[in-house]
């Protein structure tokens, strides 16, 4: 019999949809040393959190995240709550004794990330991750392995991308999301911290200085009236845009490498296109998310005449998560990556071992993404990541 | 408060796994009229079937189909076993006055299958439905939507290829889907009968004559010893492989119009390339499973200069099935038509309306397969499909 | 100081612009044995064939073909007429004691190829070639060596087709390739021919038996009014296309292997897609004329989960034909056939050897296409070739 | 009669095969005001140039190109030297008032760049050009008419990048485009160039500062011993890399838009990616020189369900270049370009209109290659283009 592992999920949106169906399927595919429970949902709402509760199958719903963290039958506390309450909620939850899974960017500071780092460092006992995904995504993982099986050799450039397209039209409203206050950043705090997180994950180096611009292209957007959400009534009123729209940057890799990145909400036509591409001595791999079933691989000790990127569909059962999923060439979503987390969440708790990426691993892209700020207020300047 | 809806799994296998999460995930994503219940799985193995109920989420386990279809408190019944055993079970159950919910092929015979779409038309109340998934994909609905709406115009040529390799290996050892008292056929029943329905269901006709050929490229092969199904360990001794390898054959379409089929197991690389291109009068679509979220579009109404075969990846919330999933560009997978396929037979028995593929579709496809293996026994003579 | 090598063509057509484009250029990129003079150009219009001269770069031009190829100081005749007078014009040149290139199809009948395979072997001292070019694509070239190594195992399976659209609009005009008498046939003659000799030269096997189907979509066209050509201007009254739009079929190579073909005209948005796939015990081949420097190969003995198409970009010198244009990764386009045609040629010339494909393989391909026309006429009986 | 133009090549390495090939192929098929005479070709060695005049049919070669530029027979200097030699010869070409034609970079320095364009304004009746073919590759120069026809509205963002991987192996020889004082600058100025000059094409619009870092990621390389070029045998001493391997920089258009490049010799695998992205208000252009005859477009006006970057075969009879050539789907290659680019230098001549890109424009990349050069030694500070 299989010990129980009750989980609270503090937030509702869109995540707490994704992180739902993580914790919800992961148990019925992959064989965890430990049975999760879905056990409660906190949101401000009453009515609103009850409705997600019913809706995602959690036990019971809260409005008082306090409250639920003190709980003595709560194990796991899942954040998917916007950035600038992370550090919070993080904070209290590892002091309470949860083991803490928390989503990207871990917080909206280095400061409050720091802080929830040291959290992480000084509770016993108790695993904290933070919550990027893409890591998960097969292909990405193996390209991981492949890299660091030596198989490309040394890491010559890299170039990371993520592209959407949602703010083309200039008339997109005036969303929390592009105000700094709430958001913290823009494009480059949303998806270009998965960019980072990626290549630094595959490549298994880290950033140590950066040089780059954020952008704003659409300085001003009608305000939202009526409704919430993107699905609200744009108003006749227009507010100031006050993230990033576009993050240019370069970075130094601790290998000395030189690596590209490019995060932007308007590459028209791109909706979800975080690519990665590792150039090495001895072969190179490409990874688009909007093919996130494939991996390229280019293979530099084929014959001369032979050599071409080679298009893999990471479905067969030995690539990484594959084994207790569909037959090959049965296609994965996006969603797999959230049962992949809970997965190697709850094999850390049960192993007592300290599950990646670590809250350490959010204070470094955290610490990127402020050096790229910083480098961009002084002209580009290259600046150390510390 | 939503009445509910108990569901009886009969069959515990792969495709057991695919429908549990259709049932699983489908109403934590679509408001449903009908909130299905995971009542009871049944298998012939009481061990083997119970670890399946508690694996995948089902209330109960039995191993007596018989008893469970009776069971007053069972409203559908969702027979995933092989296809030799599919009439019994599903006459049975409409005989009881329950709901069915069949995997395709339909059944392994014409004969059985018109019994069972004869017992589905005497069935008052229920609906019967077969479980050609594919046409929940949401880029082949769209595909289906726009030729209903006239964007390609007058059906020219169809091409439908289902191409899979895992036979390639002359050492791949008989299992049972290379037996034809067991499987029925080999490729032209398993995956060719996909292409021909999926055909037949974007153009919205119906396949009224065939000719083709069937082929056993590799007649002999190693005999499984210990263990089952793929994994099993191979033993010394051969039998024979009684089913077709590769399925080859041309169809004319109601409007008179050509389309040629290809089912095969040993187009080497291909791993689940089920491949439709439909060509008209004012453009062309094409699609490929291996990859499923995108739908290309030929408008050949386009001026000359700017035609193209253009790439739509089909995650707006406007394309079908899209609207509860996640935003723009992020990527569905193969296990999502089974939601899509549970939301729209819980809709139509809320409703009373005949879901689609009815077991009527299905008894056509069989007449298709049966009419292909005529022809091949033909010398490739052109058969009709009655 | 090397020798020349006097050139007669007759016909001045499309073709004859691609054929001199190979005399013009392969000197100038290949070391040839002897050197190729464009001596004279032949039509029946004194002064079209005059104006093609000087725009084309022959010294001279005549409208007397009989004339011409009795001249002492020609070697070689071109032949890039219209089908139906190919054998006359290729046997007489063969007489005389020319070597003779002769554009495909060989002829429009087989009895006319046989002629003229016949008199190929009984002129003594001369060289006979087909001009079946799409052999020359560097990419087709590789593929074939690549089978012919072994590289990709047993074949088990072939699939060609060759796609175009131009007639996809049933206002196109009804010109001379669409009247039997004229054009010999339709889609099979003029395109399925390609893709039935691309498929022997790769595999290396000759088709023994087809069956399969010829249809015409558009039966009535508008017959063309003043003007010549595709650019004529259509007249009002409709006449009837006597050619096939469409040819389907399936054929069986000698090694037993099922090969099959789609040649049309119809598949909309496709607009020069010869495309070929060979599936082996060991790996897989893939080309498609539209990406003409691209070979797709896939490797069946690399790790499993390293598996897949690998675009190789068929430009490195190494590559067949490349080594005297340009560096890698610079693109070589459609009319690069044409002086690796020449190159080929002049070269068995000087050697004395029999260039290929010879009429006698040009022979082979019309009597595969005659049987694919039997066949339709039978039913789709299979038919053997010979 | 049309008149004779009569060309003096000054030059004989790869550039001048391709020009040779522009000279000799254009007339065949575009309807040129004036004859171009391929007169004589110009070289150090007597023996190698007479070899090159007879090859690539010069009726003579030479030795001293100064002789030659003053020849009252020569109409017009095709300067294909290394670029430390263009502004001497293309300064004395146009005093003595010949046309110039001057392969890019336009020169080494801004320095000589500048001389080169007073040189040009001051000569009255000659005109002068700058070879970036890439600007005549057909799908290119119709990306540029999309743009100008404000097919994807106002600009966003552009990305442009030059990828090849050439230098990947560490143990490639020091040839002389490794050297400063020969070569000027490494991938920036080789390749580079023509992203910088591809995306001021396209857009219509300069760049007006710039951010960015070169790398030399080899430091020293193996001498070359006996033989010349990147043939050579090379020897165990190694020497010192003293140009950029890798060329990362963001620029800033006229619009206010953001561009940002990447050009390199070390992105494995690939092998002439010269890639440009276009982002508009209103779609997207995406072109890449490894598929030539391919241009993608994305229509943002389309219907929000059927979006999608298209694939156009740029071979059709109405784009750019296209019309004498070959059929629709009939592909055309690198060499191309080159003979686009005589036709409208013979008709700029004709009609005595400026062509471009003009050596103003030759100089404007120049200055934009000095800009990034500088901004790379002031740690990436934003640098104006002036």
């Amino acid at each position: 019999m299989t010990d129980e592992l009750r989980i609270a999920m503090i937030g509702h949106g869109f995540m707490g949809a994704a992180h739902s169906q993580g914790w919800r399927v992961a148990p019925r595919f992959f064989d965890l040393p430990l049975e999760p429970v879905m056990q409660v949902v906190v949101g401000r709402d009453a009515d609103g959190v009850r409705a997600s509760a019913a809706k995602w199958g959690w036990a019971e719903s809260a409005t008082d995240w306090r409250e639920v963290i003190e709980r003595p039958d709560i194990d796991v506390v899942d954040i998917v709550t916007p950035g600038d309450t992370h550090a919070e909620i993080a904070i209290a939850a590892l002091r309470a004794g949860k083991h803490v899974l928390c989503e990207k960017p871990l917080a909206n500071t280095v400061a409050e990330a720091q802080e929830m780092t040291d959290a992480a460092a000084a509770a016993s006992g108790v695993r904290a991750m933070v919550g990027f995904t893409y890591r998960r995504v097969p292909a990405a993982t193996f390209a991981r392995d492949l890299v660091a099986a030596g198989r490309i050799g040394d890491i010559r450039q890299v170039r990371a991308e993520y592209l959407q397209d949602w703010l083309s039209d200039a008339d997109a409203p005036l969303t929390w999301r592009l105000q700094k206050d709430r958001a913290g950043s823009g494009a480059l705090g949303d998806i270009g911290a998965h960019a980072a997180d990626l290549a630094e994950y595959i490549t298994g180096q880290r950033l140590t200085s950066v040089s780059g611009i954020l952008e704003t292209l659409v300085t001003e957007r009608p305000l939202l009236g009526e409704g919430v959400g993107l699905s609200g009534t744009a108003s006749s009123e227009r507010g100031a845009v006050t993230v990033d729209d576009v993050a240019l940057f370069t970075g130094r890799l601790e290998s000395g490498a030189l690596a590209s990145f490019e995060a932007t909400r308007f590459r028209t036509g791109r909706k979800n296109a975080l690519r990665i591409e590792v150039s090495g001595s001895l072969g190179a791999l490409s990874f688009d998310l909007e093919r996130l079933n494939e991996l390229e691989l280019y293979d530099a000790t084929q014959p001369g005449t032979e050599q071409g990127f080679r298009r893999i569909l990471v479905t067969e059962h030995d690539h990484p998560y594959l084994s207790p999923w569909w037959p090959t060439g049965h296609m994965l979503g996006y969603e797999h990556g959230f049962s992949h987390q809970v997965r190697d969440l709850v094999v850390a708790i049960a192993d007592g071992t300290q599950p990646r990426p670590s809250f350490a691993d959010g204070l470094h892209v955290q610490r990127v993404l402020d050096a790229v700020q910083r480098s961009s207020g002084a002209g580009s300047a290259w600046t150390p990541v510390d």
